[in-house]
């Protein structure tokens, strides 16, 4: 008997039909002996439903008022999954986020948790019940209803698998894994059996959309087990199938037995470049661009500074494509003048593409066999940037299918299915 | 400078222009130097999509669950009409009812308020807030979400202005005020200036929809002056005259200044006749029938057993006429042989017609009267019952119409016009 943490995103939760389906699901694994622990997301359009609803009365809605909108969506899909489950004569609670507690900042729409309560969950399960916890949502110190933000709800169910010392946390959504990359760019992509949590890590913050990336942090900061797989299948499938079935997310480098160099290709199309010319090469020089761009709450992902040639240097860093606009204004007037830029050019056309693999660390040559690529494309490389496991060029956006398709293969990702070795392609 | 409750239904809250609206009607009340405090509906059709949704998902839902589900209306209603607030740069702040805190007992999906907490509302109007409160749900003892069964958002407004010691409850609806009768059935109706809270229960009871009956009997137990006006009015229109619009329902007997005989016909098509035929005279007969009918969760009104005749008597009560077939069914089965009767008839085509006043405690020959008109247009009167204020009869329902207008025109409830004695129509 395990205690295991099941999420399902909102495509699960999307119909009747399949809310009895997801039940069923459950059902099974109770039957099996296991105390199960649900968080669902809110029904698939719905959390958007709400949203459109408040900037109807508010163009700019107030954000503790559209945290107190936008978590009803999960409060009735743990509702309607409790029903569903008594309907198959297994016991289940629902609770909301303030009733487990699940204790947050203050940050509206953007909240972090800060802890969870386990009593009310295990004396719950220890009564035979199923427990079935919001997503996306909790409470501030002060009582206050708060919100995740976007994909929250898988951040919910690591934390609560967290709390609860949950054996593993499984994650069912529309996909079957992880894959090596987007299989709707490059079909012959295939499906990792096993993932390294810092893989996924990078993965994630390059744009893979399968978990949220602070989901796969919470993971990490408490080593949670996750599995990524489809709800699609059929909810009755054997149990011993499905439990071995889409990506582990792991942190034994010896269950890692796929050893490749590289193990997926990721990308990233939301963001801008923003570069700031003839810099004056300063101590400070940094912070003072940096600063008030990160003061108007823009993120930044990637930063180069070139060596500087005749006392002036190249900045340049990528925001988010919605923030570019905002980073140019903030640029333009609280910055250009302060540290004496020539000139400031923004530029939205770019893609981030990214190979990540764990195998990186001891081989030496990959940055070079990715750029060489590249150049045999015909594809620019306008900024470059390197972690243990990572590398991540900027490209202009047209090429970024290209890229990826051609990295794919030159790293023979399509090539490793069981470790036999084969190529698939050309 | 007061502390005024409001409280809009979900008419009012129908669409962003109309938050917006009564967000300028709010703002008006608290440039005025008012304290206010909103309990607003959920958007009207929400509750009712809510519950659809709750049993396409499970067809006998779990109370417990819907409750978690249904509540949810409520809880967008509160921070849409905050933002709305902030919007005309005003302080407001919405909570849930487990946030007030507002207790209940456990009777999901009808549960009582128990308590009210004080500390957060009275703290944040000090602070200049607008305070917007969910209607229709508390919180169980053990934390549980509880709803307080349709209509309750009007219960909630009239509790919050008694925990708060509120100078007024303002009930905004969709009519202009409590009437003489349905105007509907009887153009002529007239509204009412004032109705003691006394009457006022009748004609909810009587089935009168402006108000929920529960709330007007924690008007009564805490002596809370509720107003019921309109919506619908320009929410800029002088607030001089929209304090004093609608009809006030009032304790004090020397402020009802219209003192007729009768105030109001109510009437009702909801209920079911159920009887008895050639029931043993018995001892402990009477809680033989009603007491199975109790435990099966059906709510009696009239009762009535006449004169025995031979030892035998007939037994007649009514209830809902959706509880009609259950109530059968209860009787035949747990009751038609252990109190020996001999015949058991339902009929669900009956209606209650009330004539209701305070007035009619200090006058004999009401009765006569209300018979005596009935008589005339031919109308069979089936069941008779009495209170102090009040004389209900169960008739044909195919006659009610015709009987609320006959009883109307009868008491000359037309005619009362600012006192002038008037009489309009025929």
């Amino acid at each position: 008997m395990a205690l295991i943490v099941h999420k399902y995103g909102g495509t699960s939760m999307g119909s009747p039909e399949r809310i009895r389906n997801v039940a069923r699901r459950i059902a099974k694994w109770y039957a099996a002996g296991h105390q199960i622990v649900v968080v669902p997301s809110a029904i698939s359009g719905e959390t958007n439903r709400l949203i459109a609803l408040a900037k109807e009365v508010s163009p700019d809605p107030d954000p503790r008022e559209l945290d107190v909108i936008a978590s009803t969506g999960e409060q009735v899909s743990v509702g309607l999954l409790a029903m569903a489950l008594k309907d198959l004569g297994i016991k289940a609670r629902s609770y909301a986020g303030w009733q487990v507690p699940i204790i947050t900042d203050s940050a509206f729409t953007k909240a972090r948790i800060e802890s969870i309560g386990r009593d009310r969950i295990m004396s719950d399960l220890a009564a035979a019940n199923v427990v079935i916890v919001t997503g996306f949502q909790g409470m501030d110190g002060d009582g206050n209803i708060t919100t995740l933000g976007r994909g929250g709800s898988d951040t919910s169910a690591v934390a609560v698998a967290a709390a609860l010392e949950a054996q593993e946390c499984l994650i069912y959504t529309d996909v079957d894994g992880v894959y090596t990359t987007d299989p709707r760019i490059v079909p012959e992509a295939r499906r990792l059996k096993v993932v390294s949590f810092e893989e996924m890590l990078e993965l994630a913050s390059l744009g893979s959309k399968v978990l949220q990336i602070r989901s796969v942090e919470f993971a990490g900061k408490y080593r949670v087990p996750v599995r990524v797989l489809s709800s699609l299948t059929d909810p009755l499938m054997s149990l011993s199938v499905e439990s071995k079935s889409g990506t582990l997310i792991t942190f034994e480098e010896d269950e890692h037995m796929e050893q490749a160099v590289i193990t997926g290709i990721a990308f990233n199309r939301d963001e801008a470049k923003i570069t700031l010319l003839g810099v004056p090469d300063r101590p400070g020089v940094a912070y003072k661009i940096v600063g008030p761009v990160a003061a108007a709450n823009i993120d930044i992902d990637m930063i180069i500074q070139n060596q500087s040639v005749n006392g002036t240097t190249d900045f340049s860093f990528t925001v988010h494509r919605n923030d570019l606009a905002k980073a140019l204004d903030v640029l333009k007037k609280q910055v250009k003048e302060s540290v004496g830029a020539r000139e400031i050019i923004g530029d939205a056309n770019v893609a981030k593409v990214s190979a990540v693999g764990i195998g990186m660390r001891s081989h030496v040559g990959i940055a070079a066999q990715m750029f060489e690529t590249l150049s045999r494309d015909g594809i620019n490389i306008q900024m470059i940037s390197t972690s243990e496991i990572k590398i991540s060029v900027i490209i202009e956006d047209k090429y970024m299918e290209l890229a990826v398709r051609a990295l794919h293969k030159a790293f023979e990702l399509e090539a490793q299915v069981g470790g036999a070795g084969l190529t698939l392609g050309a």
